[in-house]
């Protein structure tokens, strides 16, 4: 019989496999990268003990998952979402020691190019029926709590229907989406629709997931917005919306409660008048700090 | 401010994680499975904690596996095989004590529906120029060393190529696959070409996979064998080439030293003339063992 014939099994699983990734990747995060997960992978498979059906089953969900994703679609993120690693990753990246404006996950509809804009203009460019005209406002500060000059805030939100632009063909490009930048007084001032809670998408292996575990597909209304400034940490967050139903169950585990906004009701003929919008309206306040990179 | 708003992050997950998906899913083992893959899925990434850049990579690797995968080609199954998850899950499955046959891997190339043949058939619809022509033969016992009439051998190898019949279109279907039913006496025979080594597919992800982590895509050669019988375990398994240059780092880590047979030069007049080959010839003895279900 022949020598150095390997043996792979339960008892020797997974050192002989990180025997081999170990001995045989050269490049060091790699190495790491796939020693961990190779450990990880296995322990999960020795705990839940799969047959060999529930096996093939998960090989079917991934298969689903990428087939599922083209141009407009990424099911791998919102899966990842969906288990928490999106937000944990985002955690573990963006520390902001108590200081800063926290981050949150950047989702899946994000498209870089949208429209840049003067202070106090409307990212709406088509109304909703259900659509509740608000202002967003605030100041963008640095670490030390001065304004920020030169801070381009890129925003992006859904509609009260609850779709993005690219998700709804009725929709004008770079609908709900604008890009600002603030003075010398580091002030933002925008008009747009209070947004809604909405579903992520559930037409797919991920919506079937959350079937599966009795979890709703809903993340609490909110506004998306990248900051960046020179010299200083790229900060991608959300205003959550106040009083939204779903801010203790954001089916993407993102929420966070320093970044919830309040839309109050206000009655300000004057700025109204120079935003071009009715009063009462609603309005939410909201600061943003930024860290030195 | 709202209240009841879940905050997420570093220091909270994955319990806030699984407290949801614990709370919410009602079937038992998939929440077993959900509760054990956040758990380990979540370690895996505080314990590389990757850069963003790192898991949109990731991301966007799973993705490419996805759409690798179309009715022939199953590039899932080829990550769980070469991360050495597939034969885990074997060996989880199919302890044998000892006493049985030890199973392997199925791999992605087994077709059901080969043609039934008589004991002593040769499964060579199409030689190809390297082949060297081998007799497959012994016994298939029940766990008490009985010989088993009625076990069914499902048969099918690559060719010296490398290629089976799926992969490649100058070949017949079902070209080195057959089925044997055995007798009373429990013996099978049949005629092949001794199994090369052949590299697992690399157009793909899994194989920018390998090349990252330096390793080959060989499996060492072998003779697959589906084999069942009525009251009996279905034993899944290969017989490997003594002396293959890859038994020491099958790239699906499928290898088993009990699983290893010896092609021996064959001179056997008789034999030959009975099976209608030339002697001498290669012949490979290798004996089965069931165990009851």
């Amino acid at each position: 019989m022949s020598v150095n014939v390997k043996d792979f099994g339960i008892e020797n699983m997974p050192e002989a496999v990180l025997e081999e990734y170990g001995a045989k990747t050269k490049d060091p995060r790699t190495r790491e990268i796939m020693l961990s997960l190779i450990t990880h992978l296995h322990s999960f498979v020795k705990d839940v003990k799969p047959t060999e059906e529930e096996w093939f089953k998960a090989i079917t969900f991934l298969t689903a998952v990428g087939h599922k994703c083209d141009d407009v679609r990424q099911e791998f993120i919102l899966l990842s979402d969906t288990l928490g690693v999106s937000s944990l990753v985002d955690s573990i990246n963006h520390d902001r020691s108590g200081v800063g404006t926290e981050n949150t996950v950047l989702g899946p509809f994000y498209v870089p190019g949208s429209p840049e804009m003067e202070m106090g203009s409307s990212i709406v460019q088509k109304a909703t029926e259900e659509g509740e005209t608000a202002v967003a406002n605030g100041t963008v500060y640095d670490n030390n709590g001065n304004p920020l000059a030169g801070a381009v805030l890129d925003v992006w939100q859904s509609s009260s229907e609850g779709f993005y632009h690219m998700q709804d063909e009725n929709m004008p490009d770079f609908n709900l989406c604008g890009r600002f930048t603030t003075g010398e007084d580091g002030k933002y001032i925008f008009v747009t629709e209070k947004p809604a809670a909405y579903p992520i998408p559930t037409d797919g292996p991920v919506g079937d997931m959350l079937n599966a575990c009795g979890r709703h597909p809903m993340r609490p209304g909110h506004l998306h917005f990248i900051i960046t400034a020179p010299g200083y940490d790229r900060l991608v967050t959300h205003i959550f919306t106040n009083g939204d139903e779903y801010l203790d169950s954001d089916t993407v585990f993102a929420t966070k409660s320093s970044l919830v906004g309040e839309y109050k009701e206000t009655n300000d003929e004057a700025l109204a008048s120079e935003l071009n919008i009715e009063s009462p309206f609603l309005k939410v306040d909201f600061d943003f700090t930024l860290m030195p990179s």
